[in-house]
């Protein structure tokens, strides 16, 4: 018995004017979907619990059967892990940004200009031969990843990661001194690390050439990192350990993948996922059904629906969620039914009319040879809400599809 | 006010082929179960969480009320109680099996040719002649229960129920040592004590007379006791304390008994209760309404269904089923419905595909005078999955019972 579990990221919705006050899964030509809801039992989800609004990080420990609440410390490193980086358990990982600033460290932009994924590499270069004094005792890695993203990770003993932001969040504002949270040794050292380090890409990247041509040529020079949400590696028991699978991520966001790689994972890349809209949805399903192969439980991850989301695009999302439709056929077309379960949900609710993360249910749908078919005829948010799961938590849904594959142990005599 | 719990074990089930995908609770004639699903209030449990498989014992504790993760401490002691063995809070339990080995220690037969009950009485009174020297420091009882079952029971300070089994589960095998499980002083000690005992068991058993008459027969000498599932008694408030009530418990099955005991409840024999397909249901019943007279919440355990779907027999389950719904049926009869809640469910679902307890939920229903009667028709799985208690824990059961029979107390002003 093998399961494949999909999310589609912030696919859930409310009712939106824009589509007739219904949602976006209400609107949607989604036949493979609907077909699964018949054959399948259905339900509702709280990644995390009710009304609470997940990020992508913490639903996703959730869906994997984390208690996030208790294991989640933080974005930066996990994107760090999913983008590639190797961190250490020791390690304080940012998100960081390059941005412009002006001489008195004022951001202009939060983005660089959105600079091209070329120059940030080459400056990333300039940064990394940044040669660091032996007092302070610790190493650094930066690296870029798309376009203006990028990382930082402090490596050494006693740092925390209970360290404010240097990014201010928007533009006319000063770039902030990072700050202990907590008052202690260990964060107020970090914090003094990181503030010595920005300056010192600040002097390194003002004078870097690559600024230089972007000057000359009417770009705005990538003079400033801002860097965010510092996060250590969580340690979780791998999925291999506490079920005895093999477990596989298909997905192309680094939080996600990241996410996958603290819990055991192996990462499947695959050729067309771009974590955009444009993404190849039928590419990612044919990578599902490959792993299928050598795999026990498959996470595929779609990002765009949180996208077209967030972009408050109600046309745009309707039509990714078709999509992810057809890359479902494609699935349903190519697993054996007495042999599989597969399950669709969403990491969380976004709103397209207030373009966040929502504390709202999400649908679940789960079918496979022994699940308990209920009445229920669609996938959406309010079909699912009477179906025979009834209201789940996040982490009930690893427990439910392991026991169907029987990978769970009895609580017992 | 008084409250009457069904628990019918492993009476829950998934859609089976062999049933045309529907449940044996779909499937069964029980015009008494739908006509309480008709008039009371129903919904779907999870023993302990979505997805994990409970044991009868972790179950029964759940359904009592009891929060089964932290009080729960092994089956040996339970099934010891439950069997009428006196357990003390210091003792370490086992549950045993007479076995037969071979000059190697090898298990040849794990049930000793399924001893008859008079040969194993014989033999556990010459096991409990043993004198112990005084130098190790404690005492212990052993007693055989049904054919080749039994119970030891160690009794001394310093001990701990962290060591594991002396059954290696399967012909053919050695007899295992019983190790420490945590390393620390007291079970390493239990453990020396255990093995030191078995050895001793072993000596008498192969020279005992009813062991020479019966390979005389031709039967197999039960000449091993070999010992598994070590546990305490856990330390719980009994139910008379925390609701104000007189509790009791009508069943066969040692488990079972043993966790109603340590709830504090009292034991009502009845003769014909067998806990096997073969028991008087309306024996028991009647029972029950005999103890009505001087108690305020009675469980009523029935073992069959979850016998009939580890031996994968859907046909039996039906009937046993069908059986079971008469015996409510003549409940419902004696009852006084304006004072009276009768609550069924399952301790846990057994699927009659695997043949093992599964993580699935099971249905429940209450009936009496002040319930939120809702639309559901008929007692089963799906049915209950839209009754208006919508899914509950395990836990909740208890608080929600003694709650309509005004047994609780405020929280707050």
């Amino acid at each position: 018995m093998k399961a494949i579990l999909v999310i589609a990221d912030g696919m859930a919705d409310r009712p939106v004017r824009e589509l007739d006050w219904r949602t976006p899964l209400e609107t949607a030509r989604k036949p493979f979907l609907d077909q699964m809801a018949k054959t399948g039992v259905s339900g509702i989800l709280d990644p995390i619990s009710p009304g609470i609004p997940p990020g992508s990080d913490t639903a996703t420990f959730a869906l994997l059967g984390y208690d996030a609440l208790r294991v989640y410390s933080g974005r930066g490193a996990l994107e760090a892990l999913g983008s590639g980086t190797e961190i250490l358990p020791c390690d304080v990982a940012f998100r960081c940004n390059f941005a412009t600033v002006d001489e008195n460290l004022v951001v202009v932009d939060r983005r660089a200009g959105r600079i091209s994924n070329e120059d940030a590499t080459e400056l990333a270069k300039n940064i990394s031969r940044i040669q660091i004094e032996g007092a302070l005792g610790f190493d650094f890695i930066f690296e870029n990843t798309i376009q203006h993203r990028g990382v930082l990770c402090i490596r050494g003993s006693k740092l925390s990661a209970l360290v404010s932001d240097s990014d201010p969040g928007r533009v006319g504002e000063k770039v902030l001194a990072v700050k202990s949270l907590d008052n202690k040794h260990e964060s107020k050292r970090t914090a003094e690390i990181v503030n010595k380090l920005l300056l010192e890409f600040h002097k390194v990247l003002k004078d870097a050439p690559v600024n230089k041509k972007r000057i000359k040529r009417g770009l705005l020079p990538a003079n400033m990192i801002l860097c965010r949400g510092a996060g250590t590696i969580p340690k979780v028991r791998p999925l291999s350990q506490i079920y005895q699978i093999k477990a596989a991520c298909v997905g192309a966001t680094p939080l996600v993948k990241g996410v996958c790689k603290v819990a055991g994972m192996d990462l499947i890349e695959v050729k067309g996922a771009t974590g955009t809209p444009q993404t190849d949805y039928v590419a990612k399903a044919k990578a599902v059904i490959r792993a299928l192969e050598s795999y026990d439980f498959i996470l595929l991850h779609i990002k765009a629906t949180d996208v077209a989301s967030h972009d408050r695009n109600p046309k745009l999302k309707v039509e990714i969620i078709e999509k992810i439709d057809s890359a479902l056929g494609y699935l349903m077309s190519k697993i054996d039914p007495d042999k599989s379960y597969l399950a669709v949900t969403a990491d969380h609710t976004t709103s397209l009319a207030t373009g966040n993360h929502e504390g709202d249910p999400v649908p679940i749908v789960i079918t496979g040879p022994f699940v308990r078919r209920d009445g229920v005829e669609k996938f959406d948010e309010r079909s699912c809400a009477k179906g025979g799961l009834n209201r789940i938590k996040g982490s009930d849904l690893m427990p439910i599809l392991m026991n169907l594959l029987g990978r769970t142990t009895m609580f017992g005599a």
